[in-house]
């Protein structure tokens, strides 16, 4: 394990007639003869930023020449960033972000122990222009001052989220001397002030996917130290997935391993120790609920979680009180029940005959549509059903094309890892049901969370991760989706419920005869 | 030579389906293959600022991806500073400044052709805090807002000679990769906002003596790159002496050098290619013209030159008009006519008997002075006389005594420099005859003038020096006269004039009696 800071507590000689070296001297060589320093590669320098030598006369006086330095990674070497009086080694903290387009999270973690100390999240500011990251990328489309502002406000973000952790946990924040951060690329972009409109428009060259590591204060951060960007693959393939790969570890994996990620986009890797293979797609806003009719975020009355009971559906509302809405889990589970209970067909049709089946008043004039009442006053509508599939049919097509592309079939899965909040609240079941995850052993479907922050904590505590980050990159290979040939029919077949060929789902084709039997 | 900077044309690969690598992977590709960085070694790096590929894409677009990019060295490896459309690979510019205590001159040079383009000077703005340097460093110790402001003033400084010297050039100064400063050790210190204390108090272990290379900005200076601060020796040899070691080539040649720079303190060098030998002692005020009743700056209304026609004294008044006072240069030339005419004695005794030396009221009631009257109203006390003679002593003692050190005499001096305004405005027989020069071969006594700058100036235009200048400091060795036992002796024997030994001014000896017999 490296590290990207060192605290070195420093028992200076004093100075005297024989040796009255200035402080800087003293300090450089008392550090390149510490214990920390002493395991660097001998050319390693040491540049001494003036900043920390603004205050250290007061310092050594108070501490009689008892001194603890921080010193931090700047990319190439190392730079003395703070001196304080007396041992204060053990306060020694770091942070890590989640730059999500929706919502920034950041940690602060104390870089001794590992230990996570807080926790804050907000919404990401750039949301004020534009919720999804094209309209963000057409703001600031050739309006550098633009970009100046969306800048501003994401670093806005991190000052704010800054000023929360340090209330909190009343550690002085300004001094971490390492900040890391997992983002897409556009958000990267925008932290950086950089022009995004590359990641959107052909041929996809964006101004950087490895930005060297840059002083928090030259973007904004008020932190003594450096952030560091974990690099992205491509311009919808960014760090945050990159940063996934550390959490998951699937880059040093035997089994082939599926990662998919969705969130306002879908990435997706496929790989293990020997390939990895990536992509990218829009696969996001349905399978959050966000193009459903009453579709919701996941928060107080949403529907959740969605059974059937002797015939009728039954729902748990987020807060226990009256639905307003579904939220993404609540739609799988819902679109689930529908097939299972026969209500709607492999292809997603209502079913007329069903009695839960209603016609209600359709957008057009004289026209009608059906739908359920999921709860009281809340339908569900064809439309719905039909993004939806739509959406998952995207997600599973770019799965099962990078299998078939290595001549494995979606039984070769070893581990399907399944990112994201999205990953953490779907019911399993209900996902095998309607084919968004392959019907694997239910041990082998992974969720683990929010991995481009896990990845953003392991690099903050390893260093030599940024250089297996960097391998990953090397390694893998990036699927342009739009350019396969039989993607479409891929895509087809996906959109049926579990998928058209239903011998891929044995453990649906059972419940489905399970449930068929109840019925009768 | 080696630069600081270059300044490359690129004509880059356009992003294509088949090469859509980002912004900075094809411009660091491009760089490492162009000429000017082929020439570096394989493992310099070049980081990107993120600064540098904020307007990147538009600068690309309108070029067809012809770009020039300005790379500086980071004081270890190379950075990307800045992309301009098209080649502008001639407009490449740098700042050299002598950050005198007193005056602050920036020079504006064209890196390409060494050309000077423009020069401008102002008061230091520390004058505001004291104009001694002393004042300064007892407003500024343990007081660390102070510190800031007078940083901030110094800053200014640099601001303000920015504006002009862009003003004046019509060049974008802000575009300068790179400053070099050549300042005694208290300024650096102020520049940098350090504690400048331990400049003035025992042990004289100051903050820094090589501060790293820092970017302007960090600074508060608004240029794209890079600060380099020539190194110093110690609290009273600074990077203005070692500044004028390169611009005097003294380290490299064969004949023996005496360097002497007398300003607000008096720095003095001896040594050659073989041995460097440097000391500092408070020389200069009274050399100016400081301490002498009737003295004043170089400037309007100052007696500069004093020549004696027909038994009468004859002036030289700046701007040809009344005179207001007398400049050192003056005072230099009206003691050594005093002493040539016998007015004074050899020890700077007035000659009472001499028709020319007057009475005049001390200071003390009851008492008298002489004086002689060198302009309408304005007199020359005996006490100025002293003030004079102990100071020019103090300064020839340094000298002898380091020849002493080494086992030689001043007649083994074979070039005597005189550094400053000093050097460039005393008249050299003058400076001879009071014993301020030794009594050498004319041409071998150089006034080279404001070596500090030129030395930043050769640094700008020749990074190696600045090994070369770490090269001198390391040589160096420093004396301290506070220690000398038989330096007070010493001094006694120079505070006569020309000195105690004659024998020593064998010119002197003749001008002497030439004079003795025009008398007759």
């Amino acid at each position: 394990m490296e590290v990207w800071s060192k605290k070195i507590y420093l028992e200076l000689p004093k100075p005297c007639e024989e040796d009255h070296r200035p402080l800087q001297e003293r300090l450089i060589a008392a550090l390149k003869d510490s214990g920390p320093f002493r395991q660097e590669e001998k050319t390693a320098y040491i540049r001494v930023r003036s900043n920390a030598l603004r205050n250290a006369s007061d310092i050594c006086e108070q501490s009689d020449f008892r001194v603890t330095a921080t010193i931090a990674f700047d990319g190439y070497g190392w730079e003395l960033l703070r001196l304080e009086a007396g041992n204060t080694a053990e306060a020694h903290y770091g942070l890590c972000v989640d730059l999500g387009s929706t919502t920034v999270l950041m940690e602060l973690l104390n870089l001794n122990t590992g230990e996570i100390l807080g926790r804050e999240s907000i919404f990401n500011p750039g949301i004020n222009w534009g919720e999804d990251i094209l309209s963000r990328i057409f703001y600031t489309k050739g309006r550098p001052e633009r970009r100046k502002r969306l800048q501003r406000a994401t670093v806005e973000g991190f000052c704010t989220l800054l000023d929360s952790l340090e209330k909190k946990t009343g550690i002085d924040v300004h001094s971490c001397p390492i900040l890391t951060v997992s983002g897409n690329t556009t958000m990267i972009h925008f932290l950086l002030g950089l022009d995004a409109f590359g990641v959107f428009s052909s041929p996809y060259a964006v101004q950087t996917l490895a930005p060297d590591m840059v002083r928090g204060e030259e973007l904004g951060i008020p932190i003594d130290g450096f952030v560091y960007c974990c690099p992205g693959l491509e311009n919808y393939l960014g760090g945050d997935i990159i940063s996934g790969m550390l959490a998951t570890g699937i880059p040093d994996q035997e089994e082939i391993c599926v990662f998919l990620d969705v969130g306002t986009n879908g990435e997706l890797v496929v790989g293990n120790k020997d390939f990895l293979l990536a992509g990218a797609g829009a696969a996001g806003p349905a399978l959050e609920g966000g193009v459903v009719h009453t579709g919701m975020r996941a928060e107080e009355g949403a529907v959740d979680r969605v059974t059937t009971e002797q015939g009728r559906l039954k729902v748990h509302v987020i807060g226990e009180g009256k639905a307003k809405g579904i939220c993404g889990s609540g739609i799988a589970d819902l679109i689930a029940e529908l097939f299972l209970n026969g209500w709607i067909d492999l292809r997603g049709r209502f079913q007329e005959e069903s009695p839960k089946v209603i016609k209600v008043p359709g957008r057009e004039e004289q026209e009608t549509e059906l739908a359920v009442e999921y709860a009281p006053g809340l339908y569900f509508y064809q439309d719905d059903v039909d993004e939806f599939l739509r959406t998952k049919a995207a997600a599973m097509t770019m799965v099962e094309y990078m299998m078939k592309l290595i001549g494995l079939t979606m039984e070769d899965v070893g581990r399907f890892y399944v990112a994201g909040a999205f990953g953490t609240h779907f019911d399993k079941e209900s996902a095998v049901t309607i084919g968004l995850y392959p019907d694997i052993d239910r041990d082998r479907i992974l969720s683990p969370g929010n991995t481009s922050l896990q990845g953003a904590r392991k690099l903050l505590l390893d260093r030599s991760l940024a250089k297996k980050a960097e391998e990953i990159v090397s390694r893998m290979e990036y699927v342009q989706f739009g350019a396969v040939e039989d993607f479409l029919q891929l895509m087809v077949a996906a959109t049926a419920i579990p998928h058209t060929d239903l011998q891929r789902y044995p453990s649906v084709a059972r419940r489905l005869e399970e449930r068929r039997k109840e019925r009768v």
